[in-house]
């Protein structure tokens, strides 16, 4: 929490629809001590604010930190990262050219079994919450592993960086290494049990970090697990978030592990077999949904699951490039992952940038009309509203987060472009990035040219719930 | 040129073969005063190389500059920029959903006429050189504008600042705007002829700046016109740079203007035409190239011209995604082009990591098998040596960079990684970037590393002949 009000002055740049953004202009943004916005007032300048906006929230000006964005600078809502593995993050960039499930064998699970050692998880995890804030990700939905202290560390980390996220303790009890695998159902529900009970007693109020129930994907998932995973989903009324549909050789192997006569469920689909174990609920996020069927879309969008769309992971595993424009079209809410380390980059700003170029390879694919193709294209503005209010969404934080509204509450990012001068120089202040913006370019310019090129050294600062989490030196 | 001798020590990394990295530890490499490469030595640490290699060299230990890569820092040839359009880098990252003809209209053209301004070509091509030179371009293949006396500015000021570049006057002279295209065939000729000779008097050996005969693309230049640069260039043996079959529309529209009947040329082919103009020689730089057909691509072939592949362009204008592979298979040289501002991004590092993206979305077509499919993927290695020895000879400079070889010139730059300690932290010095190295990772893990993630903050330093032109603060 902040120690003092806040207000917050200059432009403001969220989501107001799917495919628009709203430009706050000279506005100022008040936020109290429990991090909530109380006001959002257009057309008002520090004076005027002080004047009459403060006291009429009873504020005493003299107590107020003021934060004022400079020329080149806006306020952004900060980024929800939907779906990733902290485990992972030392791995980013590490693929040869494996597709998922060599990929899991050969690099994913060695390194997540190394993390039962605390001091390795104290490293990584340290460096991957500092990591995420730093490129604006306020909220994070973050698979652990399967080790108990290790996952409790990690909600341990969130906490005191002040990162909102989910966390969940990772479940597989088949189809994986013996030295990575949940010995039994009973084994793997107790441990879940264990973190959850860890999480809460951390945050009891669940105001910043909140337990997830994970279980890795259905094949490296026991029918008896899922089940059991499923009732305390129901029992607890917990998120789940699991993978789905991300790859050709996964469903396949699927359908064998899964035939509707061991299950009970209504077909042999993916989304079929999550739904008959309880999993497909409205606090489930799916990760990648990249080949969905008909029939899977009409399912997911009838029990209201959310997608984690994770581009740069579908086009690094040679995955497939999801049907986003297709899932919107299904009344789906969609949002973005990283996906570390199946995606390359920390950074959900990549993911946003990496969304436009895969839906533009989609609209490349074979239509029967050009038009139908150039549907599937994702504009800038949908790709940040994904990234923000899509994303809140997807881990059931849409009243809480995502948008600069009265009740909201201030998870934001100030961002900061470089101004070229006259000379073609950009001042160290303003610059170190590399978002260039020339005098004649305006509001419309810039907001694309921050998605095409921004990184972190673009994200000045970084509040979650109105606490200064991250500051760029 | 450097005013000293220099010893370079520590890791090299450069490409040995098209899919084969090689890795020189504690080595020596030495640089003469010319900028030319004297001594590569292996196993060689500084007290070896004054002991031993400096006196061989009959060099005075006192004298030499000694530059050493740090732990976690290694040199790497300097990136060739096969394709790109100075006076559009305002731009990169402006779209909208256009594709390349309405893009042109729309964004392109408007804003390369304002460079006749002399005050903003000065502003805007200082600027992209010191981009460019700070993502550790050595040496790019530049496109200008129509006007003479801003693409001699851009000339002298690549000089200036030491960067290796092709500087070309562009030549359009039908189907552009009134407000932007060359009055005739014989004024396009006159101003490229006047362009030529301002950049021999600047650098009369050609050893860092060089012109190139530059027809924008077939759309904008008349029969005439083509066919007069094509013999400009047989008689000045100089090199010539184009665009090809980037997108459909382009390619429809260059049959329709162009029937053989006109031209003279074999067939209705694309290629075919720049053919009968005289265009297509082993000293022609073709961009895109993504959608040649098989007759074409031997054409090609026979012709020994080169492509520039950019495939961030290619992805950004919903152009195609280039058959790189393909390509390679024809025996055709390919380099990388940032294409920017039709691509987003100023860093061929961006472009390499891209190209194996836009790789694997061509594995995820439709092949009759997987093994097809799967030939398509380009690796880490295989962008690096197009980023490298591919780009040096699609501009005619394979003998002279592109490698760390005796007798080449010393175009390289020093990169540095995070390494992250214990505590999950990264000193400011060896960081700042976004690549982290974990204790236990190798040279195998940190080179992809880079790939993946990688930007200017990680090229500390960026030498041209020998001469230091780029040093991150």
């Amino acid at each position: 929490m902040a120690s003092q009000n806040q207000l917050f002055l200059g432009t403001f740049v969220h989501s107001k629809a799917l495919d628009e953004l709203e430009y706050l202009h000279n506005a100022a943004v008040c936020v109290d001590t429990s991090g909530t916005i109380v006001a959002v007032e257009r057309e008002c300048d520090e004076a005027k604010a002080k004047e009459t906006l403060l006291p009429r929230l009873g504020w005493d000006v003299t107590e107020v930190e003021v934060v004022r964005a400079k020329k080149g600078q806006f306020f952004f809502p900060g980024f929800i990262d939907t779906h990733l593995h902290a485990p992972q993050y030392p791995n980013i960039g590490i693929f040869g050219k494996s597709t998922l499930l060599d990929w899991l064998n050969t690099y994913t699970f060695p390194l997540e079994a190394s993390l039962s050692d605390p001091a390795r998880a104290r490293q990584v995890y340290t460096r991957v919450i500092r990591k995420t804030l730093s490129h604006g990700t306020t909220c994070a939905a973050y698979y652990a592993t399967i080790d108990v202290p290790s996952t409790n560390l990690l909600a341990d980390l969130c906490l005191a960086a002040g990162q909102r996220a989910l966390v969940g303790r990772v479940c597989m009890d088949q189809y994986s290494p013996d030295y990575y695998r949940d010995a039994s159902p009973e084994s793997a529900l107790a441990d879940t049990r264990e973190s959850i009970a860890h999480i809460r007693r951390a945050d009891p109020s669940m105001s910043l970090v909140r337990p997830i129930i994970t279980p890795r994907f259905a094949i490296s998932c026991s029918v008896p697990l899922m089940r059991q995973l499923g009732q305390l989903a129901a029992e607890t009324q917990l998120p789940i978030q699991t993978h789905i549909s991300e790859n050709e050789t996964e469903i396949r192997t699927v359908r064998e592990l899964f035939p509707p006569s061991a299950t009970g469920a209504q077909d042999d689909s993916y989304a079929g077999l999550y739904d008959a174990m309880g999993l497909l609920t409205h606090r489930t996020v799916l990760a990648h949904a990249v080949h969905l069927t008909e029939g899977e879309a009409a399912l997911v969008a009838a029990r209201k699951a959310k997608i984690s769309h994770c581009p740069c992971s579908n086009s690094a595993l040679t995955s497939g490039a999801a049907r986003v424009r297709w899932l919107l079209d299904r009344g789906i809410v969609c949002g973005l992952g990283t996906d570390m380390s199946g995606g390359f980059s920390p950074s959900i700003l990549a993911a946003a940038r990496h969304a436009v170029l895969v839906s533009r390879h989609r609209a490349m694919g074979c239509y029967s009309s050009s038009e139908e193709g150039e549907r599937e294209k994702l504009s800038v503005e949908e790709v940040l509203f994904l990234a923000t209010r899509g994303g809140a969404e997807v881990v059931g934080l849409e009243k809480k987060v995502g948008g600069f509204e009265v009740g909201m509450e201030w998870d934001a990012q100030l961002v900061g472009l470089g101004m070229v001068d006259e000379e073609g120089k950009v001042s160290e202040q303003d610059g170190g990035g590399d978002v260039d913006v020339f005098g004649w370019q305006g509001w419309e310019d810039m907001v694309p040219k921050w998605m095409y090129n921004g990184d972190d050294r673009n994200t000045k600062k970084v509040w979650v719930k109105g606490r200064l989490v991250h500051e760029r030196k």
